[in-house]
């Protein structure tokens, strides 16, 4: 029975690194996988999924209008998804009644929730519809597990305000547990 | 280190008995907690948790316009939460800065999505939230693992419109699987 | 697909209470459950599942001749097995072999590690085999996780030799942390 | 807190891989770790961990002599041991108390099972030792989660007896389905 799985972590946790390691283990016992990532993330330009273990593949894309289920899946053993949390709540929804109602297993990769602390919506949809969630650990500098971001300047200075999406130079972000996040990580106040 | 954690479930899994039973727990070893519902769920009577196994307890209530940041947590080991899918996403907020800012573990009980597959606000907020999130399970009828809800009428005709929350007798709601979810459990067409 | 699940915990987490729950789960739906539990525990009388939330169910009784494959299990939608830690590694084998063979899902709740930090046979092999696995926690009196247990005499103090098995009264055992086994709780030395 | 993680899979499910990620992540942020691997595991040469998305770094080696308790670990943020399988239990017991008592966390990737469904000692001992448990999952041939393993002889047909350690060509061993490991993969009766 297929169905839809969320692995959600923090930045800088590898998520990534998985996402291709299960690819490699579907076309190890000759199955195929369809790999898409977000159009909007275009850190390592558009329509590549990049390990920091230095490892890269082509995936296709979906931006906000993307319909997963208008696509084909003829003969794909296994949907994987990166940047989730870019997907919007409908897509989201498309992809678990694609696990459903045409049985290809979907796993998704993603984050949980924004610099701000307030949730992405497609994850908190995915976390909200998905019969697998798990967790990729990392830790915070601070020593604990990171389940939370910060956003900084140019500076290294804490930014608590602007859009939620903001693609940019990993630098920009740190993963922080969530004292480090309520303390005022970057020498700043509590937000 | 208090965290944040969530145990999610379908609905008659079992959640309330999980949450006396940790009560029970912690005061054995000489420890208080202070126990919360939902002051809309009204089922038992009004500020009472109660167990399918026939345990119940009193707890104090919460409606939209309560501030668990305002109460008064001296001496308390452990704060536990039922019902909290009916929590705000501000309340949700609230929880997990009292976990990490005045160091009270907050443990929630709750629904994840309603009978039309929507998540709950508050229950959204505390997937994208909790450092420890867990699933209680239960079947569907099929005898896979249940993780949706649909709402019936009388009749036991199912119903896919109207509000999120309509507290009523258990038997208005079923558990079901994802696969049940869309087939259209009930005789009905998939939503 | 059936499956065999193993739910481990310390002393006094809750495990049968999570038991009798699952239980009536499956009783709810109208289906029929067989419930197991080990002869040699004789504390609440043998044959009795006893919650600690002062539930209680007869339950049939297995010692270490006893074979699970040779019973029968026509209209059964589920074995639970408490007390787990005292199956044999064979009887943990025949539980494994019974969910894929004969297609029963086994629940299986017990211990993992005695007195002295050593594994239960059973519950080895039970976490060797299980395909789904899951920790019910509990806190030592430190306010950490509890794994471990330490077993006192009657006046309270540590002991560190004997055997395996010795059921008593459950003020015998406490549940602890890690470190609170390795540093010595009850006034003593690192074992 | 330090605490004694294992991460257990079958047979290629991208242990390694994640282990390289882990040491990545903490490197990342200007924290030292400490790699181990067996010294009988020489597929890839001996003191090398080898993902299968072809990355390779050298680790120190144990065997059954080595005294993880008689180590230098300072500045050490993290200690890593891949095929932990073929630790003893002594070396899984002196893990565990590494953790606790030395305040390092240690994170153990290995098997549960060998090709005649039997408990590795090490792997037993930690997962019932174990403060964190997580399985590393991958696929069985008929699309199922493999946790079991099956030999084979150089024609491809299955083996059922022989010693539990043999190191060989990966394509000696297919991770399996437990239904699969019973039903006798290539064309042997049930084991």
């Amino acid at each position: 029975m297929a169905k839809l799985f969320y692995r959600y972590a923090a930045m800088n946790s590898g998520k990534s690194t998985q996402l291709l390691q299960i690819a490699n283990n579907y076309e190890t016992m000759g199955k195929a996988v369809q790999l898409y990532t977000a159009t909007i993330d275009d850190r390592y330009g558009v329509g590549k999924i990049t390990s920091r273990l230095n490892i890269q593949r082509d995936a296709l894309t979906y931006d906000d209008s993307f319909d997963f289920l208008a696509q084909d899946y003829q003969g794909i053993a296994c949907v994987l998804i990166d940047e989730a949390q870019f997907l919007t709540s409908e897509q989201a929804q498309q992809l678990h009644r694609l696990a459903h109602t045409r049985h290809v297993p979907v796993i998704c990769f993603g984050l949980r929730s924004d610099f701000k602390g307030e949730p992405f919506p497609g994850a908190a949809w995915l976390l909200s519809l998905a019969e697998d969630i798990e967790e990729i650990k990392t830790i915070c500098a601070c020593g604990r597990k990171a389940t939370m971001h910060i956003r900084v300047d140019g500076q290294g200075q804490r930014i608590k305000e602007g859009p939620q999406v903001d693609i940019g130079d990993d630098t920009r972000y740190h993963a922080v547990c969530a004292k480090c996040f309520y303390q005022g990580h970057a020498r700043e106040d509590t937000p």
